[in-house]
């Protein structure tokens, strides 16, 4: 698979920017005041579905051809890039398979289901999932879109630092979470290649380290069913994730689980918006990391806000 | 008190604005699509302190003269307009000074102490309020800016709908909640000064629906001890709120407990914000009476987003 430039996140925005939001950048002088940064929150929990993963799902099904789409698309998830894909599915006017574990919370069952796709339920292995899914993808003919190992995925993934660099001028570091490494690779390539001077962070739980130890050992680890409250980072790098990471990264910064509530409970208190414990990572890595950040202007892409808020962490 | 007019509020809109955050507008398709109506909501939660309070605080202590100023200003209130009166008068560089009852929340009465208000306690009753103010006001020789019966916090809060109609062009409809008034008087007298044709309304809780009955009736009926989770609205109109609402109001719906914390959590999940049960009110209003509002472009003022978010109603 070809690694993905800023000009193919540039041609990426052409399609993204019909179909997703463009969502807004928040401040707040208290936080500010808190972690001794001026930091720009990019509200992609404001995005379709609850979270950026629609425009890497967007960007996948609009550049299909008439032909591989009208047999539709597949995936295996049961997050939001289930959603995310059956959406931009439905947007297209074409079909969506997804492929569930059993396990799967009834509640994003329906919610995948209300957007219109076919659901396929497994048992709740890795290796059951991807029987099944190999399994629909020849009965349909479809295509499988992966939820980060897919070059369309990432450059969609890309347009939201593409909006955040645009609206915000002087940023000195992006940070964003990472767990299959869609967006930390769309955002690394776009920002690194507009100004490579702008650092580039990821923060990923301690509990779920993969990419910070196959960053630090240049080689693969995958996270074996990972223990952490950041539902969305549980996921593994890939190698087309972990090579664009090692090109331009300039760290993964790993926070512990109490540190994420806290953050997640700062910016629903301070900011006033919903946010899902995977976008509190990388507040939470600023908390935790503050002489890395002091005095910056730094962008945090909140990647969605998609949380049980019959179910809380405090 | 003179009723104040449209062009006293575009006369607050000048000060207020050099203070007060200009919040966005937000809408949802699936909460259209749900409700029946397009709704269009002017999300004060994320106005400074967290609620529109600090329009009317700003208004009413920027309104004041060099003279009186020097001399601080005064409340008594244990919520929003507490805490917008502190950081109007820490912006202005004069002291403020909030009576609280004792069983006042410790989280806000900290709040408030670190916005740089200086705090007097007193018994939880109305009458040992107003005494205990009226020993501070003598002994400071501050001024009482009152929540609500006050000709400048009633134009500072108008000046939301003034940004709202600016903002959003061919509104049927606009709603606000009710508890003192304030607001929903400036919005009334901005809206229906603007154009009469747009119809106004608030939302009130049935458990305090002092509001309701009051126009109802013609006279002022006082909320006793009302028991409702939309802790912003157990206050009771005064007879100049009274008196604008007898003017301009189309009505005033009440709502049960129930649908308030159902709507709560319906602005919780599909629009990401936060938002605190008094502004879930407005909402709840539209849930219950779809034939006032069906297929309308209806503006909902969300007043707040302070709410404890370790004790939610879901």
């Amino acid at each position: 698979m070809r690694t993905p430039t800023k000009k193919d996140i540039e041609q990426a925005f052409e399609t993204v920017s019909k179909y997703a939001h463009r969502t807004p950048v928040l401040t707040s002088k208290s936080i500010n005041s808190m972690l001794g940064c001026s930091v720009f929150f990019k509200c992609e929990n404001f995005q379709k579905v609850g979270a950026f993963k629609f425009r890497g799902a967007a960007n996948a099904v609009f550049s299909l051809s008439n032909g591989q789409s009208a047999k539709g698309v597949c995936t295996h998830s049961s997050g939001n890039h289930a959603a995310a894909l059956a959406v931009a599915a439905a947007i297209r006017g074409i079909p969506s398979y997804i492929v569930m574990p059993s396990n799967a919370p009834a509640i994003k069952r329906k919610a995948v289901e209300g957007y219109g796709a076919k659901i396929f339920t497994c048992e709740p292995t890795q290796d059951a999932r991807e029987k099944e899914l190999e399994r629909v993808r020849i009965e349909t003919g479809s295509t499988f879109i992966h939820p980060y190992e897919n070059f369309e995925v990432i450059c969609g993934q890309g347009t939201a630092s593409l909006e955040l660099l645009d609206e915000v001028k002087g940023l000195q570091t992006v940070i964003t979470p990472v767990g299959g490494g869609g967006l930390f690779s769309g955002t690394l390539i776009y920002t690194k290649e507009t100004n490579p001077s702008i650092e580039v962070y990821a923060g990923e739980p301690q509990n779920a380290d993969d990419a910070y130890r196959s960053l630090r050992d240049g080689t693969l680890h995958p996270s074996i069913n990972p223990n952490t409250i950041a539902d969305g980072l549980r996921t593994s790098l890939c190698p087309l994730t972990l090579s664009i990471i090692q090109k331009y990264a300039d760290g993964i910064l790993t926070v512990s689980e109490e540190s994420i509530v806290k953050a997640m409970r700062l910016v629903w208190e301070r900011m006033k918006i919903v946010i899902e414990p995977s976008s509190a990572v990388p507040v939470a890595a600023i908390m935790q990391n503050r002489e890395v950040f002091k005095g910056k202007r730094v962008g945090v892409i909140i990647s969605g806000g998609n949380v049980d808020v019959k179910n809380l962490p405090f």
